[in-house]
């Protein structure tokens, strides 16, 4: 069955442009009207992170924080997020993309000094905090880049590209998770899901494999923790076209939260809302898996230990029972297992037997 | 003008096959023949590891060691040997590719063992010492992915795409440089040169600026350090289509070395002679850049110090004056640069000043 959609990314970006437009107005007003210009904006400190059951994610409270330039030592930072709102605009209307690492030096152009890096990035996310988009939606985007393969066809957005369509069948390595694909509007797949993996050399072994066609599957490639980018895209496949997400990784803490943070993101991202997938589904590589199907193991180090508690008691892992039974059986076993070890019986072994009894397990 | 040029991957692959086939035969024969099998390879420790002028690489001297089944401290490391090239010539002639780390697992299939990856790894090193190909080269595949944009057609080879032409300005994020791409006809390019770009972020903005059409591109992004199958991809677009190489990386001792392993390689893979590309330049950032274009920098701290001290030892970085002259430089300003830190100027400096200089002085 062929999925056709019509995404909003068009209207999305004027919205973001009136946010930006509406903020600059907001402190043009109160300049003109005679105040000191300032603004609100919900706490980003930890006292004030809950995770929301309801919307299975972190959330900022009730508690706000208020900016004025009538205060000496807000003078600064208010400048610099009335800065970088100006330039998050002119990225936008320009179209051009940059990196947070960009911002930093590119301040440096407009006589606006940052400290460090570190302060450029803390202005940044007070402009998402403000305006509620996350900074990708200003064209600041991640260095890592990771990839997707599978039919779907997408239409370009981006200057050059206008009306192009490309399916993500094209080129057999996958192509790149970038802005330009990011910016695409979906316009129609086959896929009746998608398989997020977290290894490279996997992604390949499942393309070979036709794991694609077999599964009608869109494969996304995590490489490791996905990047922000990576995360709203496979939000929007679960969103705009209906489909639901498994995520495949390595069976230790590590792989588990690479599966959590796509599921319910991060106490750093509270203040957004376009990340997550909530309803993605933690496929494997379980504790349960390596004792079912007898893999190759390494004994848990220390920090391995160490981390399984704190997912223990972080409340993103109190959501569904599954998180609590497989931690405890990793301390039991004190064990971890890669992707790769289902290779002991076979390099098919993994697409032949393993993943259609997970996807049949996580539906 | 567009070049057009068909290379001879179909050739190589029958040769590589070839070379797995003739080596098992001469296992078979010596056992027929009432002989313990033996073979002789050149030996991988350093004192037989030199660094040769003439081809701009590190070579294996003349040293040899010999491995025989007579001896029974050889016999496990004369089977495993044995068994990976059975395991490659399995890959190559099912046409699936496999990593490093598969491979550890997939010996067990077999009921082959390896005490741990290290052992398996330097076993898979012996086969490429002993037929002269390189790992990728029997469809062992490294886990990082890398990326390529511009105009060059390619024709695949791999399974499912036999014949299909891809034209790698097709998306513009870039598309993968895996096994598809890497074991890919090139067909013909209007590009003149290569331009290897070490950050996301730039390889991003390179493409928005047009710089493939402005200068006649084909644009790599090595991701850090370039995965071998990148380096390899380099080569044969340097060697098969005629293109000069720069390479774009960050002002300092570790962006340097990026650009030193396209350029001569690694000591560790001294006994291969595919992955290099001696003829390519490194095109910035310069210590002298920094100077020069007044960046922005920060302090360079012991560990970068330590190494500059290293490179300024290390034989390949005797081979032209720049090196020298550069970690000179380096050592007397104590300041390093980012890619990134042209963008004090403003967000396509980069591209409208620099990046045509550069080319310039380095053509």
């Amino acid at each position: 069955m062929v999925k056709k959609r019509k995404s909003s990314v068009a209207k999305k970006k004027s919205e973001i442009v009136g946010s930006l437009k509406s903020f600059g107005t907001k402190v043009y007003d109160q300049l003109y009207s005679g105040y000191f210009p300032s603004i609100n904006m919900p706490s980003r400190s930890t006292e004030n992170i809950n995770y929301d059951p309801h919307l299975r994610q972190f959330i900022l409270g009730d508690k706000s924080v208020r900016r004025s330039a009538r205060n000496i030592r807000h003078v600064k930072p208010f400048t610099q997020l009335v800065w970088a709102a100006r330039f998050s605009h002119e990225l936008a209307s320009q179209r051009k993309t940059s990196t947070l690492r960009d911002v930093y030096y590119s301040a440096q152009a407009y006589e606006m000094t940052f400290k460090d890096q570190q302060e450029s990035n803390n202005i940044i996310t007070d402009l998402e905090t403000v305006l509620g988009f996350s900074r990708e939606d200003f064209n600041i985007f991640p260095e890592e880049r990771s990839a997707v393969f599978g039919d779907l066809t997408i239409e370009y957005t981006v200057p050059g590209y206008e009306g192009r369509k490309l399916n993500l069948t094209s080129h057999p390595d996958g192509v790149m998770i970038g802005p330009a694909l990011t910016s695409s509007e979906f316009v129609s797949t086959t896929a009746d899901k998608v398989i997020a993996i977290e290894k490279g050399g996997l992604f390949t072994r499942f393309i070979e494999e036709n794991v694609h066609k077999k599964f009608n599957a869109v494969l996304v490639l995590t490489a490791g923790q996905a990047p922000r980018a990576t995360r709203h895209f496979i939000r929007r496949l679960h969103k705009e076209m209906d489909l639901p997400v498994h995520i495949f990784t390595d069976g230790d803490p590590w792989g588990m939260h690479i599966a959590m943070v796509i599921i319910s993101g991060s106490a750093n991202a509270a203040h957004l809302r376009e990340l997550n997938t909530p309803d993605a589904k933690w496929s494997g590589v379980w504790a349960s898996d390596i004792i079912n199907y007898k893999l190759p193991t390494d004994p848990l180090d220390e920090v391995d230990i160490k981390r399984l508690y704190e997912l223990q008691r972080d409340p993103r892992y109190q959501e569904n029972p599954l998180w609590q039974k497989e931690i405890k059986k990793f301390l039991r076993i004190k064990r971890k297992a890669e992707q790769e070890a289902f290779s002991r019986y076979g390099l098919t072994y993994i697409v032949d037997e393993y993943l259609p009894a997970k996807l049949e397990e996580t539906k």
